[in-house]
């Protein structure tokens, strides 16, 4: 099919499939002359993971690219490709804001990080010791320290054997008879979405129970 | 203090500062003379929340633009300053991604949406119409729907339940007796930073059952 076929089917504006295809997340269709490009049904499957890793799971174009690499690299395990999906889902330090550069200031999460690692080796998670959520936890319970939300990573032991179950469901879940590149695809979409559905079901949790506690004199429509 | 003690003590550099009061993030000091603010604990203690929501919550400037905003002003309920709160964590489509516009394509949510307005119906959570979290659902409904991961909203329901008790306790954290400022500062990092945490964790444990069932064959350092 030409450019705009794959733009109808996949709904993806023709610009920004050339877009995709410059940034190399889109492999090139079949040229058929020097400006015309034959497309598959394999494009309408590749836009559809990407529109749903950026819209859904909110990554950079530049995680795409690494997760994408992994999911068609048939060199790179099943468990090893799961592994840089959840490495690309954890967030880098936004672009926007410039960091903050004291010299003296010292590494804020040495101690935090010792004790995320700690609890960890505790449950006996088996995970990477450069895996990319240990930074990310170890800030996060930094930040709670300092708010006044507790003090060791034992505040997370509630959170922890719910998202174990609940990881040993999704990871189930997969059936590993389908192709290597469909397992793949669903197992990243899974990581990504429902990470967000848990977000936006939590804040709307949240939103109820603030109502309970500190609305019930408002109005509210539900 | 001056603007380099204020760096010192809260670890921010001077260059950032400056930046976060030309955004309106950060008041200005009391002006002593033309070149010379001074700064407080307020100053400090206000940084800190910023860094916190930029780092750890990942929120661009707009949203902590804000979030500041709700916190600040006190004809805004803590019940209501909790709603912009939880609106300014939903990702909003990122700016690095052209959005696709194709004239044909529907709307690519109604139906999902409808199905989360109905599940949130029949869970009788109170939450505003309008909010931000339930699009974000809605739209990773979709997303799981079209990769197989199943057909209705009641896939979230587990997730529900936990997220609801969760949302219970950390509410119930919260000391209402303390002042209107520093509940909703610890109200809000809770937001921020136990969904990350819940994410971080999420991760570790989908790392920890896919090795259980895709990577025994390899040695991973735990």
């Amino acid at each position: 099919m030409r450019i705009s076929e794959l733009s109808e089917r996949s709904g993806v504006a023709v610009a920004t499939i050339k877009y995709y295809l410059r940034e190399g997340l889109l492999h090139p269709g079949l040229t058929l002359a020097p400006n015309r490009a034959d497309y598959d049904d394999e494009h309408v499957r590749r836009l559809r993971l990407i529109r749903a890793l950026i819209e859904v799971g909110g990554l950079s174009i530049a995680n795409v690219v690494q997760t994408l690499a992994a999911v068609d690299d048939e060199s790179v395990s099943i468990h090893d490709a799961f592994g840089v999906a959840q490495d690309a889902l954890s967030p880098a330090t936004p672009a926007l804001a410039p960091t903050p550069t004291s010299s003296n200031s010292p590494t804020p999460c040495t101690d935090s990080q010792l004790e995320v690692d700690r609890w960890l080796r505790r449950r006996r998670w088996k995970v990477r010791p450069d895996a990319a959520a240990r930074t990310e936890l170890a800030e996060t319970l930094a930040a709670l320290q300092q708010f006044g939300w507790g003090h060791s990573a034992s505040l997370f032991d509630g959170l922890a054997d719910y998202a174990l179950e609940q990881a040993g469901l999704e990871v189930g879940y997969l059936d590993p008879r389908q192709d290597r590149s469909s397992l793949m695809e669903q197992a990243i979409i899974g990581t990504v979405a429902f990470e967000q559905a848990y977000g936006a079901i939590r804040r709307l949790a949240l939103e109820h129970q603030s109502y309970q506690r500190f609305g019930r004199r408002r109005s509210v429509n539900a």
